[in-house]
């Protein structure tokens, strides 16, 4: 029987853990988890601390019972510190420090990634908080409860800066966003991302584009928060969330090689440079089925897959991960801003000669109650017409993030946007129209490329 | 310049016109409409009669005004009788009875459809109502209005019997649903069709199965509804939707072949069997993409798709339907059914070796409020594992009807069900989970294949 290490408890290792159970009965992986939540759900830490989710248990995929139900060995609250790929073990370090060493056959890597830490001037004062994993998320809530702050300064208008923001307003505090670039959510093009700033200021929320936070000063109960542009603002509490990167450290002791932002090399098996060690998750660099080539974008979705194939590849599976579209979505407040593929920029910089098109239609039969306006945003390559990427902003009851799936589906068998027409996509009048808006969007597209 | 003659108001005829006009702005087509109803959404006619739509007007997809703005001649309340395919003539008659002749180069016939009158003894009296076209709809509306009626019956319990069902309980009516089959709603299978049956029972409407109508008695304000199995209920209005069948006498008497269920023959570029004369919408046969047969099965979206291709050809251009899959999506109360290719059965006729399995989650992260619980059913070729089919029952926020369509687009690419799971969807907790709930039941498809 195989001896199958994983290292780490979140997406990427748990999913790996339970295909090697799935393709291999036999086997029984270790996990060496470095705190004490394998499997959670770390996308749902804003929904925790809004007090939407009342139970912070409830975040658990799975609880611990099942994994281990499930054949999995849980060595909770272990960092592994060192990978001797020639004896083919690993060192771990428990909470009081003491080391053992674990013997394996297959190693995959799963530490995923870390929240970036700015270069601020007062970054570590107690008010001012990161946001990745459950310990972080434990900080904040103990924050929020016990101090009661009436405001919050969000550094970082990318996913979870947003969804903190949303999240805060709910507990009823006053909420400031200030991000670097000139517009929010810069995933998405800047007209959606202007509307999503429309949005949260609707709700309350002040939003400050263009600025660089530089220094932020205690002031007992409030927080001094200065930046570029003479930025100043008060906040009982400050959160910082700015992106993440992978972390690598046990395996560049190792000698494993990294690429792209740090990231582990991988190739599309998952395998990295050394035998019999894996990788998948927020840790490695991923494949990109759209430019062909290696990017750094880290998805959960992604992790699950990756860690999938890693998983199936370390009991002796032979599968390719085939890539990502880089495909995501957000809700905040009543609107959900989805993506996939390649937008204008990134078509271009990969050699497409792209074309997009803004359409704007209902995300139902007008007539029947409840109709709300949708953003479509079609790229494709002006030549061959091929899908290249979509994006959508709509309302939350809209089936925005499942229309979304359409262009992804789409962009993985590589039609073109003309073709999306030829799609049999369902419709009632409730929920949709005889021509799906993803159709209408294309037809415009087409047209519009045709006038050009 | 070509003279384009369109019979038809509906989704094909207004599609043809509209699309002729893209391709060949020169083209001025002519609409010979039976009604003064051009172009309404004839699927809204249950959300008229619920009251959710309170102006008829709102159900035109576009005015009067914009189709001739958009350069098309409208005939309305015109019939056309008779076609002469040697001289290129259409014979139509107005509402005075006065004939006159259209002459034309191309010819679209989109006559659609019309209700089956089942043979019920009473069926004519006027308390009992078919349900197709708009003056279907004021008639059941006058009554609604200027009777009050307190309850009905409604023979069928397909789309458009349930749709009504919902639409007069919403009116505060007693309701009762009467179907031939065992089971209601059988376009979907029998797990799906009994839980929407246990829905409308939630919303107090009483379901007899197995039951068919034979005779209906006016006893002043109200109707005696009698049937097989010693069936009998009171009632004050009764519907018959029983499905419908296409309407073709014109075609035919111009010698224009039929097929399947009496509709007109068409090849894939949407050619009748005559030299200039194009068939679109409820009126032909349909190619079945995954049968590669052709079959009947009228629906707005395909209709659409037909008349957009007929009135492409009809211009000069060269385009072939590509099919339909029969993609079809229904919202009654909270929940929605949908489905999108082959049924198990249906795939056994064609020749495949289907296995088909049924899987339940939750729409969204448990952990989210609102989650609700869904149900996919996946069929695949067990050998080639070849998606074939699937059919989804969820509540209406469940975003069913684009996921149904995630499985349509994999439909339209022939994907295998477990090439599903890599697919790049999008996830936030509020709206999915990291393996959307088309990827899990994909993945409980394929387990469960094995192990047979």
């Amino acid at each position: 029987m195989e001896n199958l290490v994983i290292i780490g408890g979140s997406d990427a290792a748990i999913s790996a853990a339970l295909r090697a159970r799935e393709i291999c009965p036999s086997v029984q992986p270790t996990l060496v988890v470095a705190d004490s939540y394998p499997n959670f759900s770390i996308c749902g830490l804003p929904f925790f601390l809004s007090g939407e989710v009342t139970n912070w248990r409830s975040l658990a995929h799975r609880t611990r019972e099942e994994i281990e139900q499930a054949g999995i060995r849980l060595l909770l609250n272990h960092t592994a510190t060192k990978i001797d790929s020639d004896r083919k073990t690993v060192q771990i370090v428990d909470r009081e420090a003491r080391t053992t060493e674990l013997s394996y056959d297959q190693l995959v890597i799963g530490t995923g990634a870390e929240s970036i830490k700015p270069n601020i001037k007062g970054i570590d004062l107690p008010g001012v908080f990161l946001l990745r994993w459950m310990d972080d998320s434990f900080a904040v809530h103990k924050r929020l409860t016990e101090e009661q702050p009436q405001s919050a300064l969000i550094v970082g208008g990318g996913y979870i800066g947003l969804e903190m923001a949303d999240a805060l307003t709910r507990r009823g505090m006053s909420v400031t966003v200030v991000e670097f670039s000139e517009t929010i959510l810069t995933t998405v093009d800047r007209p959606l991302g202007d509307l999503v700033a429309k949005e949260l200021e609707r709700h309350g929320v002040k939003v400050a584009t263009g600025v660089q936070i530089e220094s932020i000063e205690d002031h007992g109960r409030s927080l001094t928060i200065k930046g570029t542009n003479e930025f100043s603002a008060q906040a009982d509490l400050a959160i910082v969330a700015v992106g993440c990167r992978p972390t690598t450290t046990l395996a560049a002791g190792a000698s494993i090689q990294t690429g792209a932002r740090g990231a582990i090399k991988v190739n599309r098996r998952m395998q990295t440079n050394l035998p019999c060690i894996y990788a998948a998750g927020d840790c490695v660099e991923t494949w990109s089925y759209l430019l062909n080539s290696y990017t750094y974008l880290p998805l959960g979705t992604v992790a699950h897959k990756q860690g999938r194939i890693a998983g199936e590849n370390a009991v002796g599976g032979n599968r390719q991960f085939v890539g990502s579209l880089g495909t995501q979505a957000v809700k905040i407040f009543d609107l959900v801003a989805a993506r996939t593929g390649l937008r204008d920029v990134e078509a271009q910089e990969a050699g497409f000669d792209p074309f997009t098109d803004q359409f704007e239609t209902w995300d139902h039969k007008a007539y029947y109650p409840g109709a709300e306006k949708m953003i479509i945003r079609i790229t494709g390559d002006r030549s061959t017409q091929r899908l290249l990427g979509a994006q959508i902003l709509g309302h939350h009851k809209s089936e925005v993030s499942k229309r979304i799936d359409i262009f992804a589906a789409a962009l993985f068998n590589k039609m073109t946007v003309e073709q999306l027409n030829d799609l049999d996509l369902s419709y009632t009048p409730p929920l949709s129209s005889p021509w799906d808006p993803v159709q209408m969007a294309a037809q415009a597209w087409v047209k519009n490329r045709d006038h050009l």
